[in-house]
């Protein structure tokens, strides 16, 4: 552990009883690197604002702070600096699982003190933390005689950017974060956002201009620029209202079922509002500014956290029409029926014999687990209803014999990923929580795939407001009294509370790869979203796709998987989770099996991370190491241009060989012709080789580098 | 068990494809001694309707019936009958527990079949049920094809009533009963209604004119009319919109947070819509009609469900300035705080200590148990603040020992009832739910009061809608699973569910005793409360006090409660539950041990009950019998005006000797003068006894009636 801390503390700068018009008091910081310049200072009427530079140039030009309030006075204007405080800090942490093993948080922190006289000298502070990859802030409300409940009736933190930027953006929602990106100027964001506005299942777009976050964008003199929040708790998240004319962006809550944008006790803080920057796409990539920001876990024993990498009864319910969750015909069920009067559709995908099936082929391939959806009762009318009493998540299908699978599954080494999909009614499962975890425990069970499609129950509450903020927490906290992981899909965007609830390993919460069997993602979507969604954490995209082309399954529609095969290969590398799936049926598996060979190499949990290339919208190369091994996996993926990857493996250890297996696209490969054409290579390389490997439109290369004796590296070539 | 069921199936009586603006079709049927006749017809254009009479007078004039609904086609017009089917049942069954041993069931039941030529010859069914004590009907809406699913927008049930009635009546509100009774003309309500919406905590008045049920009237010819509703299951509950120039009353559901006023799933149906209607006062007290109408239970053993004879550390808060929920002295907690590191206030209530105190008193006097409020962390800012985590059931205040309490209480054989205040947090509750009756079961608790002081959580809905009277149920329903009985305050008003939910065996729900400590009950609400709110059900009102008037306590306030002492021993007969309180705390108890003697005796749980005579807002005097003894109780009580009661015993077995115990108010009692100055004599009563009793102005009269021997009798005067 490198610990080094320093502290210094400027007390009580100056104390004004009475603040004059055209005072301002100002306070700079500096990141470790010198290379961001933070300033806060009061403006006029005693405004708090800020600005943030990056070697000289501006990031966020003056923009000022305040929280709104619906039942006590506002924190908005009359402040007077009390106090400030400056403290630098230098550790390092382990996450539990993570891109890398140790992470270095290295800020300097400005805290300042601000009181309303004209409040009785209610005060509050806001927090600066500036990072060499970008600032973190958030406000705090600490406990007095005069503050220790409000409502908030909406935040103002704004964020004046300093031209035009070039913005990778999808519309502001309180329900859904599946949009499809948008690349366009911010001005341009007006003309583009009806369009952008997709039809998604129980969406709730912002009525004003609004994007969400993380929100990226590179200026035109090539600073990337991303917003963000971390520490998302007791809060509703935020979207960011967007002028574009004056290119200010400011903060928009969400807001509850009558308005109402936070309920505060104090002592209380918003989250932390994040703004990685840097001169290099690649230092986005590589910050872990979110996580700093998060605050440590609290769990006692993390032993039983642990990667995951899985296969699941899953992607045949988008495909082929081969199965269904539902077991009944019916489109009218009620929990307490008897459910094996039920006339079966013929087409259930999770019964006995097939979860058996499936089970094989994982313990076969080295699978830890496998995911089975639609095992409970209640899918013949799960959605679109506004129903609350959709699932029990205790009660199987007639056949699905929970007993019969834990116990053939446990024989064969391998673990059932439980399925709760709770089809937005949280009410329902925080009601019946504990029981579905008890009956998770006595089944075997340890992770558990949450899903919250539809309309929230409590009505009027949306996926992104405080009431559900808090729900997810409360899962993952409940869950981790049983030892149980959660991956949660719709829920709200991470923000880096992994840190805090290790066992909420990863999320959904974007655009995933179900949209590629519904209507197709462009092929720059996943060149975008470690740059927005996965920059607040571990996304279960569910990759690895090898039948991209959809008409294959001779069920009607003319669909494909916009990817070539090996760009699905790519993904384990480029898409960080701990959890991470391998989403096709198994048939296609064991048609490809030197390619789908990488699936069962790759490793999910990481010693090291190297972004080696990266532009957002354009293309992603990123080297990682195994967490406790001596092997590194490399997947380099591009948009609808061929490109040439440039990879260097100078992570390797210095002098020594390894044997590179390289999967990249054949020549005459791209996403929508031949995408199933592929080369596997083996080579030998060392810490000095540069390989200079080319891309097909749409497409990927993915190599994994082991050590191999001398016999092994026999007639290989050489890097 | 009497058991007689006839059938008559009317079978499609017509059809009609197209229906003609000008035909009607009626059905009427009688109740079984045919007083009351029950018509039902379509009007013009396919509406229906119907009307009620009671020996020819009108009860219910034509009135019109139907659903609004939001998003399919609503019910209310283009129907034609489809079929008719008539029913006769008379069945007794017996309570758990209950005012009689027996309840007899006698109705005759019409099934109306009705059907939408316009909108796909959709059909829904409306159910009457006429018994000789009133009506119930209701809307019931079959699984079909075009109908799985629709919210409600409005219910449209209409009650024309015949005059303008004398209507005892509270303000209509989504979220409080806890309003006082006023007493007026239907015509007067208008110009009475802002003075009777008196600020109660959390409140929300409905905008237009409207009242709650059950409300009670009376015409000028005589006819005793009550509406309420049975089964309130899974839909919100009904206030009646009052029109106060025709006198015409239509139903006002509770919107939810969206402002929807019901999501129903096919099959379903509403609660049952109730008249009760007699010449007698009397007949409506005795009435069983609501229960009738609410489903048998499904619990299979019931044998743990048991009448409660109860005191508890709570009287004390509200008089004498004695003691707190609150242990701290803080205004700003939050759980999971160490909550020793507070500064007590040195009047917290639920010490271990006060406790045992009260567990001796408990164990010595035979009482089953003792209620222990404010024994939990959360109670320093538990009200006002809408804030979700208050409580956590589990978590005891650090001068409160569960377990030693627990083993103390178990070695005196009393038992503890449990407190869960939930602050209106009732999703907080929910999630915490298995977790607080798991530690019930652990230290020895089986039953709990449960409280809803508070704005809602889930924001934006209300204490009467439909989430909420899930709410309700559910917690009755999972407390059945670990064996624990409820008694509910500030939930819904009851209807009848505790036939369903035996172990629901008790509910607040209206203004009860706690009032008399803040401003004061008018002498006259208990003579109405029967007539109104314990129509529903058994109502825990907590009588009991003995120090009436407040001023005892030198702690400030001139107040009293407003009755004699010898009313609130009444209270035990007149006020029916099966969990009933002795709320005094216990050294007043001791000072009036002769009259204490009758708490001490009086049963809570029946054989059989007899209503001698009755009044609403003037008088009430009721006989019951003890459930499997030969004991009897006789409660009479007053307004605010002396009176002369005329008790008969002539359901005393015949021939047979008994001594009654006569306690009386003194000649110079009166509410507000010398309240508890009374008389106690014991003389001999036989089946042919009459006992014209005076009662003091705002006082009551209590006899206990026991078997004795001939040497328990000698020197006993006669009757």
């Amino acid at each position: 552990m490198n610990f080094r801390l320093k502290k210094i503390r400027l007390h009580a700068l100056f104390l004004f009883v009475c603040a004059s018009p055209l005072w301002m008091l100002a306070q700079e910081i500096n990141s470790p690197n010198k290379n961001l310049v933070l300033k806060f200072e009061l403006r006029e009427n005693g405004v708090p604002s800020y600005q943030l530079t990056y070697k000289g140039k501006p990031v966020i030009k003056s923009s000022t702070l305040g929280v709104e309030t619906k039942d006590v006075a506002s924190f908005i204007d009359g402040f007077s600096i009390t106090n400030t405080t400056q403290t630098a800090v230098d550790v390092n942490w382990d996450p539990v699982m993570g891109e890398q093993k140790t992470i270095r948080n290295n800020y300097n922190e400005l805290l300042v003190t601000l009181a309303q006289v004209k409040n009785n000298n209610r005060y509050i502070r806001i927090r600066f933390r500036l990072f060499n990859d970008g600032l973190g802030f958030r406000y705090e409300f600490p406990k007095q005689n005069d503050l220790n409940y409000f409502v908030i009736k909406e935040e103002h933190t704004e964020f004046q950017l300093a031209g035009d930027h070039k913005i990778f953006w999808i519309p502001g929602d309180y329900d859904t974060n599946e949009y499809a990106y948008t690349t366009s100027k911010i001005s341009e964001i007006p003309s583009l956002m009806k369009k952008a506005t997709v039809e998604i299942n129980s969406q709730w777009p912002i009525k004003n201009l609004a994007v969400q976050t993380p929100s990226m964008m590179k200026s035109s003199d090539g600073l990337y620029i991303n917003i963000h929040e971390a520490a998302l708790i007791n809060y509703p998240a935020m979207s960011l209202n967007v002028d574009a004319t004056t290119f200010k962006m400011s903060s928009h809550l969400t807001p509850d079922a009558v308005g109402n944008k936070g309920y505060i006790q104090t002592d209380a803080q918003t989250p932390w509002r994040t703004i990685v920057v840097s001169d290099k796409a690649t230092d986005i990539l590589a910050s872990k500014l979110i996580l700093n920001l998060n605050e440590p876990t609290r769990y006692k024993d993390v032993s039983w956290i642990k990667p995951v990498k899985y296969i699941g009864i899953w992607w045949e319910y988008f495909v082929a029409g081969k199965s269904t969750w539902a077991y009944g015909k019916e489109n009218n069920v009620k929990l307490g029926q008897d459910f094996t009067k039920l006339t079966p559709n013929g087409k259930h995908g999770a019964t006995t014999e097939h979860a058996k099936e499936y089970i094989d082929f994982a313990a076969k391939n080295g699978f830890d687990a496998i995911l089975i959806e639609g095992w409970n009762v209640g899918w013949e009318d799960w959605i679109n209803n506004w129903k609350e009493e959709v699932f029990d998540f205790t009660t199987a299908y007639p056949d699905f014999d929970v007993k019969a699978v834990h116990e053939y599954a446990t024989a064969k080494g391998v673990k059932i990923i439980m399925h709760h999909e709770t089809s937005g009614a949280a009410t329902n499962y925080e009601r019946r929580l504990d029981r579905a975890f008890e009956f998770m425990n006595a089944n075997g069970y340890d992770a558990v795939k949450t899903g919250y499609v539809g309309k929230i129950i409590p009505r009027g509450e949306h996926h992104d407001g405080q009431w559900m903020v808090n729900h997810y927490i409360h899962v993952a906290e409940r869950a981790a009294d049983y030892k149980i992981m959660i991956d949660s899909h719709e829920a709200v965007r991470p923000t880096g509370l992994n840190r805090t609830y290790p066992n909420w390993v990863a999320q959904e919460s974007a655009r995933g790869t179900e949209f590629e069997a519904m209507g197709g993602l462009a092929p720059e979507h996943t060149t975008i979203l470690p740059f927005t969604r996965l920059m607040g954490g571990p996304m279960d995209y569910t990759p690895g796709i090898f039948q991209t082309d959809l008409t294959y399954y001779k069920t009607g529609g003319n669909q494909r998987v916009n990817t070539t095969l090996v760009k699905q290969l790519a993904y384990y590398v480029t898409m960080y989770s701990p959890l991470q799936m391998a989403a096709d049926i198994p048939e296609n598996y064991n048609r490809f099996p030197d390619t789908f060979q990488f699936i069962k190499d790759v490793a999910v949990d990481w010693d090291n991370s190297y972004i080696l290339e990266a532009e957002p919208g354009d293309y992603i190369t990123i080297a990682r190491k195994a967490k406790g091994k001596n092997e590194w996996f490399v997947g380099g993926i591009t948009d609808e241009n061929a490109r040439t990857a440039t990879i260097a493996f100078d992570y390797l250890p210095k002098g020594k060989k390894y044997i590179a297996t390289v999967y990249s696209d054949a020549k005459d490969a791209s996403w929508n012709e031949k995408p199933q054409n592929y080369t596997i290579q083996k080579i030998i390389v060392t810490s000095k080789s540069v390989l200079k490997q080319s891309i097909a439109p749409g497409g990927g290369v993915a190599i994994s580098i082991k050590e191999g004796t001398a016999t092994d590296m026999k007639g290989l070539g050489k890097l």
